[in-house]
C-alpha cells in the first residue's frame, strides 16, 4: 500500500431540479461575471441553457455564452474563450454539457490565469499556478470531469490529444440531475458507461499497492455501473438507473477508487487517446474497442487482480486454473460490451486502419507517455503496436 | 432515492510520515499563527507534538498549544480556547489527535468567529456562520471527525452531550498516519472500529431512498472494517490493517455512504450520546452496548435492509425466512463486537443503571430529538425507555 493525497472539493448538489441552484451557487464562490461553455445545439434544444440564463438573469449576474465545444474539444475554441474572458474581465467559467465542454472550460480557465500558452500545460512542459472557478450542470455521465482534476484537449496541428491533470481544475461545484441524462442517445448512454468502468478499471489492474478498501469501493462501483446500464438499454427513462450510473461517474474519477495503489495503469485510455486523435472516434466505444485487445495482452503479467476482477466484478465461477478464470472475466466484459452494443475492435468501432496508421499512433502514444508506461504490465512502443494490431 | 448534496474538501494527505507536511500544509490554508488543540498526554509521550511544533518554528509559523481535550469533550475548555484565540490573535486551528481534540477544535473555531454562546449551535438555537480553518494530524482511526461537518461536545452543566453538523467546520486538511495509531490500547482500536461501523450502519439502516451505489459503497467499507478489525485484535502492529480501518474512518462519516437516502436513523448514536453525558463512557462502547437492543426492536419494521445487511455483509447464508435471516444479521454484529471485547449490553459496559437513570436518559433523549425520530423506525420517549431497559 502506497501513501495518497485524496482532494475532492467539488460541492455536488445532485437530483431533480438540482440546476435551479445554478446562480445561488456562482455566487457562493464569488463569480459575478460568467461565461458559459457548452458543446452543440442539445442544451439549446432541451430548453437547459434558458433555464440557466433566465436564472442568472434573475439574480443579477451577467454573462456571456460560449458554444461548440466537442468530443475531444479543440485548442482553438479554448484560445477563443481565452481571449473572451480576458477581454470581458470574466470571473467565472460555468461549463454545461458533458466531458467536452468541461474539459474545455478547465483549459480556458488556465489559460485566462496562467501566463503563456496554455498548451504548454497539456504538453507536460510546465505547471499551471491556477484556474478560474469553475462551475458545472453535467448532462451525460461519462468523463468524471465534474469531479477531477483531469481535462483532455485535442491540438488540431498533428491532431494531438493530450491530457493534463491538476487540482487547479477541479470544479467548484457540479450541479447533477440525472433527468437531464434522460433524452441522450442510447449509443451515447453506453459509450458514457464504458467510460465510467474504464476510470475505475485503469485503477484497479496494478501491480502495486493495492488497498481492500479501495478495492471493496471499485468493485461495488463496477458491478452497479454494469448493473445499471443494463437497465438503461432496456428502459432509458428509469430515473433511478440514470441516477446510480451518474453518480458512479463521479466518483470513478474523483480519485477515490484510486486509493494506496501505484496510481493506476492508464494505457488503455492513453492508447485511446491516439485512435481518438487520429480518428475522432467517441471516448467510450473507442476504450471498449481496445480494451480486450489490452487485457488479453498483459493479463498474465497483472494475473491476480484479473482474477479477483472475474470472480468479485463478473462473477465468474471459481472452478480451473486462475488463468482460465482472468481469461473468462476478460471475456464476459467484452460479452458486456456487446450486450450494450458496444464495439470490441476497430473494425466494429467503424474504423479501418491501415498498418501505417497502427504504426503512426503507436509510436504518438510512446512518445507521449515518454517511452514506455503502465502497471499491469509496462508497454514500449512495440507492445503498443502489437495490442493496435490485436484490435483491428 | 433522494437528492443530495456532497461537499467533503478536506485535502487528505495519507500514509507513513505524512506529518511532515504539516507545516507546509498550514501555509496552503492561510495560517500563520496557530493554536494546537490536543488531549492528553499520550501526544506528548509519543514525541508527536515535539516534532510538530519542531517543524512549525523550522517554517517560521508561530503557535500557542491548548491540551486537555477529554472523551465526550467539555464546553468549559470550549470556551477557554475561544478565549486564549481572540486574545492572541490565532489565524488557525491545529488539532491533534482523535475525535475529542478535533471537535473541541471545531467548537473553538465557530466560538471564535461567530458572535455570542458558541453553545447556542449546540443547542439548535442559531447556526453558525463560519469557522477558524482547521487543519488535522489523527492520532486514532474512529470518530471520522477529520472529514465530517459534525462535532459533538458535552456541557458540564446537567451533563448535556450536543452535536452540531456544520460545512464551515469541515477540516482543511487532514494528515493520516496509520503508524501513529499503532500504539493504541487494543480497548481504544476496538471502540474505534465500532464507531466506524457505526457512522456507516446509522445510514444504512433506513426506510427511505436507497441508492445501489451507496449501498455497494456501504457493504464493501462494513466488510473492510470487520476483516481488519479482527486482523488489529490479533495483530496491533500491522500497518495496512491500520490505513484500511483509518481510511473507512474517514469515509464511513464523510457523508459517502449515505448519499441518496433519508438521512439516516442516527438513533443508536442519540441514546449513546444521552449514556456518554451521564456515565462518560468511551463512545465507541457505548454502541456497542445499545446496538444490539435497539436493532432487536426495530428490525421488523426496515426488514429489507435488515435482511440485505445480514446477507451482504455478515455472510448469512440465504435460508429460512426473512426475519430468521435478519436476526441472524444481528446476532452475527454481536458476535463480532464480543470478539473485540466490546459489551453489547450496559451491563459488560460496566454500568448499573437504575430505572430512574433509564427514564432520565430516555426523556433527555426524547427533548434532544424534538420529541420523537429515527428512519428504521420513528421511536418516542417510550420506546427509547423500552431500548434502554433491554439493553441492561
Amino acid at each position: 500500500m502506497f501513501g495518497f493525497q485524496y482532494y475532492t472539493p467539488t460541492k455536488v448538489v445532485f437530483g431533480r431540479g438540482a440546476e435551479a441552484r445554478t446562480a445561488e451557487l456562482i455566487r457562493e464562490f464569488g463569480g459575478s461575471k460568467v461565461l458559459i461553455h457548452y458543446g452543440g445545439g442539445s442544451v439549446i434544444r432541451s430548453g437547459l441553457l434558458k433555464r440557466v440564463t433566465d436564472l442568472l438573469e434573475e439574480n443579477g449576474i451577467s454573462y456571456l455564452t460560449l458554444g461548440g465545444a466537442v468530443p475531444n474539444p479543440r485548442l482553438k475554441l479554448v484560445y477563443e474563450g481565452i481571449e473572451l474572458c480576458k477581454r470581458e474581465g470574466v470571473d467565472f467559467l460555468l461549463a454545461v454539457g458533458g466531458g467536452s465542454a468541461i474539459d474545455s472550460a478547465k483549459a480556458i480557465g488556465y489559460g485566462v490565469t496562467n501566463e503563456g500558452d496554455v498548451w504548454d500545460f497539456y504538453d507536460y512542459r510546465r505547471k499551471a499556478k491556477a484556474c478560474l472557478p469553475l462551475g458545472v450542470i453535467v448532462t451525460i455521465a461519462a468523463t468524471g470531469s465534474e469531479m477531477s482534476d483531469s481535462s483532455v484537449i485535442t491540438r488540431e496541428e498533428g491532431l494531438v490529444k493530450r491530457g493534463y491533470s491538476s487540482d487547479y481544475g477541479r470544479p467548484k461545484f457540479a450541479i447533477m440531475d440525472p433527468e437531464l441524462t434522460m433524452t441522450l442517445p442510447d449509443y451515447q448512454t453506453a459509450c458514457g458507461c464504458t467510460d465510467i468502468l474504464m476510470h475505475t478499471l485503469e485503477r484497479y489492474f496494478t501491480n502495486g499497492g493495492n488497498m481492500e478498501m479501495t478495492d471493496a469501493l471499485a468493485e461495488g462501483l463496477l458491478r452497479t455501473v454494469i448493473k445499471n446500464a443494463l437497465i438503461l438499454k432496456a428502459d432509458p427513462m428509469n430515473y433511478d438507473a440514470r441516477a446510480e450510473v451518474m453518480w458512479a461517474g463521479s466518483l470513478s474519477h474523483n480519485g477515490l477508487t484510486g486509493c494506496g495503489n501505484d496510481g493506476g495503469d492508464w494505457m488503455t485510455h492513453k492508447l485511446e487517446h491516439e485512435l481518438g486523435g487520429l480518428f475522432d472516434v467517441a471516448h467510450g466505444a473507442g476504450l471498449a474497442a481496445l480494451w480486450g485487445s489490452w487485457a488479453r495482452y498483459v493479463y498474465q503479467n497483472c494475473l491476480p487482480r484479473f482474477r479477483r476482477f472475474a470472480v468479485n466484478v463478473m462473477d465468474v465461477p471459481v472452478e480451473g486454473t486462475d488463468e482460465e478464470i482472468a481469461l473468462k472475466g476478460i471475456r464476459a466484459l467484452e460479452d458486456f460490451f456487446r450486450r450494450m452494443n458496444m464495439p470490441t475492435n476497430l473494425r466494429e468501432l467503424g474504423i479501418t486502419a491501415t498498418e501505417e496508421d497502427l504504426r503512426t499512433m503507436a509510436h504518438k502514444c510512446a512518445v507521449g507517455v515518454g517511452g514506455a508506461k503502465g502497471s499491469a504490465r509496462v508497454l514500449n512502443e512495440e507492445d503498443m503496436l502489437a495490442i493496435y494490431r490485436a484490435s483491428r
